[in-house]
């Protein structure tokens, strides 16, 4: 290991007290060393991503947070509402290291052949603790990214892009001739639209405001539903028997939206049936909810016949679906196309203790489309 | 064909008029004359199953219902919520012959081998329209009985035996230990603990009083939750850790239950669960809804992480699955068992025109556990 580098690291830290406390901090621990088939990275960009938050936030209220310590050392403590504090027991006491992906430069690494071609690359990573200065990883979970690549450019090269291929794939496993997808407008919406407009895929698109509705025609997309709009169920019944579309990926979950997306694709499975059945129409219906931006109850009227499915769905499990062929193909497919169909916009850049900051706190946990930060613990 | 069988028979019809009014009545219709592959069957029983309902009673409210007409010729009409109506455009104007199962006596076959067999011979069939003093069906599709069979103890041997026995079937086509079934003191419920306590399948019962946890325990039920206990959740979890059952199948549809049976299996996967998962346990976790007891909307607070499934589960896509050699196999342990194991027991044995009196209408209308009707259209 080189003498320049330093002995310690600053880490983000994630405690759940069993008083029901939150508490974040900033640990200083040991510099790691890589083992003979590890690397060690300086990480350059880690974003905070929605699936971030459970770890992090652990269901807190952030309107009760309130900060302590020192502006590059913050203690950071929120209230975490009694019922949920059951399903936390098993973490309860244990400090957590927080960030699943991120980006950065190849600073050390182990003896073997396979971690020494990759010192001094650039290179994007998975796996946890990504929110700190180093991150100690083999270096088969490496993905080496061109010469010359901004690590900004390679934070987000695994959660979103293979999320958003993983919803193609899963249409195709499973036998289906279209997608819906919620909250469209997002950065990972926006991926899957130009996946989508690529592949010939048939996409139908549901925002919530006119603005993201805009973004996604400006990227080409031929159905966007709003919502909000007085017609929404017609508009999403309409788009739905144009493009023979029966799965859903919901990053929602709460609320009405996921039994009426069910209802529209039956009453589209309807508009072309022939006779009367008794049990509603015999194509399966399906609807994965990967995300919960609304965390309150989802609420089915069950108005969709008895061919259908909901379920959630988990990038994990879908890649050990898919088999190690997969996803070498998909993770080449995302680093030949980094900076145009995979493209991240980040609307923020903070620095570790900038990320614990209050104010941008309870930005992010809001999750609000459009709002992306990204954290640069070494730049 | 015998010149001794009657010209017209009587049938049980439901209407749905556009204007939004349900219409029973009993029409009298031309007598068929088999083909050559056919048989024509006398039915003396046929069962009110709840599957029978929607097609029935097309989702009309019972209480407005009114009758007029004679005692042996009632027509009774009922009001559609308006808000159902449009589901029900498809069958609008058309009267429709009602009843999915039933058995009887062959008394007029076609000209084929197969269809002369069965001359005579007392016969089980499911297909539709068997709430009417004869129905003509193919000979393929009769279910020959023993010798010596009451008509009354064969009318049930298709819906429910094979929605039981599909249940245990599907358990192991998706590799789950062990079922929680609800409404579970039904007829059909009583079926699927005699099949567990046979095959060794660990099954959790969920009831609503405690008349019916004896009814379960005096067939040899082992776990039986009634959901009006306090103490309801903690007991299904530990049934649930006991069986390692993480798959239910609900007959009713509405409220919280789903919803609360997830989060219990939940519970009972992470209590064996060595370390903590940010995304809950890893254990596929599925309910079918197979009925719809309950009409209010399912509640799903998604307290059971990530890794799990509900869907609609109807019987005949199911035996499409099986198969035919499966499907074989499956009558035939009901005609054997028919008496013992697939037992139905009926409170209220009526005629085409009994089924049509408004308190008895109003009854089975109800589901209500413990309630059963047999129609004898010719005895």
């Amino acid at each position: 290991m080189p003498n320049e580098l330093p002995e310690t690291m600053r880490q983000i830290r994630s405690l759940v007290k069993a008083s029901g406390t939150l508490e974040l901090t900033i640990a200083s621990v040991e510099m790691p060393q890589p083992e003979p088939h590890e690397v060690l990275v300086r990480i350059e960009a880690a974003p905070i991503n929605p699936s971030d938050l459970g770890l992090l936030l652990a269901t807190a209220d952030v309107d009760t947070a309130t900060t302590s310590g020192t502006a590059d050392n913050p203690v950071v403590t929120a209230t975490i509402p009694p019922q949920a504090l059951r399903g936390l027991a098993a973490r309860s006491g244990q400090s957590m290291p927080v960030g699943n992906e991120g980006a950065g430069v190849v600073v050390a690494a182990g003896s073997s052949e396979e971690a020494q071609a990759l010192m001094n690359r650039t290179v994007a990573i998975i796996g946890g603790a990504t929110y700190a200065e180093y991150r100690c990883v083999p270096a088969a979970l490496c993905l080496s990214l061109p010469e010359g690549t901004n690590p900004a450019d390679g934070a987000s090269c695994f959660v979103n892009p293979l999320t958003a291929l993983g919803m193609v794939e899963t249409m195709n496993m499973e036998g289906h001739q279209g997608l819906v997808h919620t909250a469209a407008a997002s950065n990972l919406g926006q991926m899957l639209q130009r996946i989508c407009v690529a592949d010939g895929v048939p996409l139908v698109n549901i925002v919530r405001r006119p603005e993201q509705e805009q973004i996604l025609r400006d990227l080409g997309a031929r159905h966007v539903c709003n919502s909000n709009s007085p017609s929404f169920l017609d508009d999403l019944t309409s788009a739905l028997v144009d493009t023979g579309a029966t799965l859903a990926f919901d990053a929602i979950g709460g609320g009405r939206q996921v039994g009426q997306i069910l209802a529209c694709m039956e009453a589209a499975a309807n508009a072309t049936a022939t006779e009367y059945s008794r049990y509603g129409s015999t194509v399966h219906k399906q609807v994965y909810i990967y995300g919960g931006l609304d965390r309150s109850p989802t609420e089915l009227n069950r108005n969709f016949g008895m061919t259908w499915g909901i379920g959630g769905w988990l990038l994990t499990p879908f890649l050990g679906k898919l088999g190690s062929e997969g996803i070498v193909r998909l993770r080449e497919r995302v680093v030949a196309e980094l900076t145009t169909t995979f493209a991240s916009h980040y609307t923020d850049e903070v620095s570790l203790a900038g990320a614990l900051n209050l104010d941008a706190l309870k930005v992010y946990a809001r999750q609000a489309t459009g709002q992306k930060f990204l954290i640069r613990p070494t730049t």
